[in-house]
């Protein structure tokens, strides 16, 4: 399955999104649906998060990690009830995984891939064009929480949450007619909202540190390396695959953040302390918002003790980069965002 | 990763496969690779097919099937030792069920997908190809065997197998640099032989009753649904998830061929009796070779057993025909194939 990247241009995308309202087929992030009693054992044992506390409707952003601690996959955990998860997946697979634990285990846990395909209504004025469709009770969905709503006499979920930081939610559309039905009707009731097509954006993911599967992190890194530490429960009592060696496993690399206070064209991915490369940049962009290069970089660790004037090539020669923690705190770095328009 | 499906015809391509040698990139083709001592255990969970008896250099085509007796995959198995073997997989995904399993079972045995990019060479001119590379020894390979060769110092699996009846090898490239440096090397070296660049030929494929994973099999169909029957060691006293579900659980479907005399063109995939949908097309083609339409088709079981009179609807109306089983039979089915050229 694909994804499109960019509708209009990626830093048009990135204002629309930031003031109206996108629909988002994000049909690509498959639902990995367990039922049965030992439900909620696989897929504790899957993520180092404790979710024992866990309330129905509740939604976990966690990092999945095998038993060496590295992760597999950093989805949304979604709780139906005890014997019904689903995990929302992110940038790499996780269906075989659990059913090969599962079959392991001897967990009486059943692994399928329903038929849902989620559409993200992104933006600003994505709650207003919701209450349009879904009425005022869509307000009262606290984020990352879901609830069940009526779509022409099908039950939906629809949950707060989206791969951007501008607010909205996210609906699980599991009907494929219904689905064309309720795209159009979104496009209908939301022009004067301006609403429009889009997509997870570039700019805006990396100004708000989103992090993605495959290119940020990967099988060989460990939440900790990618700045999850947050969602992983070291001190909780819970039988998790992975938490004993994130209790002891050392970190190689982490992931931080580079700002350079200009455009630049890089000759390659790689980030010099002198001659030595200390890092790779995983993913970058031109922020349109703040008028700085921002990029996240994977560096060894041992090169970050006393780190210091970094630089990468571009094709203008060496160029200097702040280095900073994610995700960005621009009022920090003393940056101010501008609004679409003054742009310089 | 994506795969080329033609290069300059279906047909062009499939005459050139079947009278000259095709170099086929099929990095596609990923290696789950499997060391440790619990190897050989975990390969057998993962088959039905019996593998006590598999020698060093040995490759099995053999089905992966889940405890429901559910197909996860058709590889091709290659047992380099007891304690390391590949899995080099067909159009689905093992690594994370392998992982997921070993994990669960609690098996010392690591599971991993290693930098290995097959190159099949692939047609009746393909063993003097690479007999002027590899040297004469290369002739030495029986079928479904491989063995090691040194390639600019640098040592490669080559197995006499690949996805084609026409005959051929599977260079398992190791080296991204002398990968390019071989491509050049098998062009260069073949032009006599009218070598060109090919891949899996849909016209051939089918008429050689070669099945692909994701159309004409899937996670709900058993090997025995796939024609696969030969490939389950159902007397075989080893541990295998599916093995006794095997041996119990009933087929519902079951692939058979259509063949249809003259060209057609289909409205839909249904094959019916009277009114009565009865099986679904999962492959079809137009075969050069023996004039004749040919597909392979899912069949209910049920409706199989007094079956005549099978029709499928065309854009000139109900169209009657043939079925056989799989692969084709074409001397049974009174078919006399022609050379190229002689093409009506």
């Amino acid at each position: 399955m694909l994804l499109p990247s960019i509708f209009r241009s990626l830093e048009e995308d990135y204002w629309h999104l930031c003031e109206s309202v996108q629909v988002w087929d994000v049909s690509v992030q498959r639902q990995v649906e367990i039922t049965g009693p030992d439900t909620q054992k696989l897929v504790q044992l899957m993520t180092p998060r404790d979710l024992s506390q866990a309330e129905l409707g509740q939604c976990f952003y966690a990092p999945l990690c095998d038993e060496t601690g590295g992760m597999i996959n950093d989805p949304i955990l979604i709780k139906h009830s005890n014997n019904h998860w689903w995990l929302s997946i992110a940038d790499s697979d996780v269906l075989l995984w659990a059913k090969g634990l599962a079959t392991g285990f001897g967990l009486d846990a059943l692994v399928t891939e329903p038929d849902i395909w989620p559409l993200a209504v992104q933006g600003p004025k994505a709650e207003e064009l919701l209450s349009r469709i879904f009425g005022k009770e869509i307000s009262k969905i606290l984020f990352f929480r879901s609830s069940t709503f009526n779509y022409q006499g099908t039950k939906m979920l629809v949950a707060r949450s989206g791969w951007s930081k501008q607010g909205g939610f996210e609906i699980y559309v599991n009907d494929s007619e219904l689905g064309g039905q309720l795209w159009d009707e979104l496009f209908a009731k939301g022009e004067d909202l301006n609403v429009g097509p889009g997509c997870p954006n570039l700019i805006e993911r990396i100004e708000s540190g989103l992090l993605s599967f495959g290119g940020d992190m990967g099988y060989n890194t460990t939440p900790f390396e990618c700045g999850l530490d947050k969602y992983v429960s070291l001190d909780a009592d819970i039988e998790s695959l992975s938490l004993e060696e994130l209790r002891t496993r050392k970190s190689k690399t982490k992931l931080i953040g580079i700002v350079i206070d200009r455009k630049v064209n890089l000759i390659d991915k790689r980030v010099f302390i002198g001659s030595n490369v200390v890092g790779k940049i995983t993913s970058n962009t031109w922020s349109p918002r703040y008028s700085v290069f921002l990029a996240f970089v994977r560096c060894e660790l041992k090169h970050l003790e006393d780190a210091q004037n970094l630089h990468v090539k571009t094709t203008s020669g060496e160029v200097s980069v702040r280095i900073t923690d994610l995700p960005f705190d621009f009022e920090t770095l003393g940056l101010t965002g501008i609004e679409k328009g003054t742009s310089i």
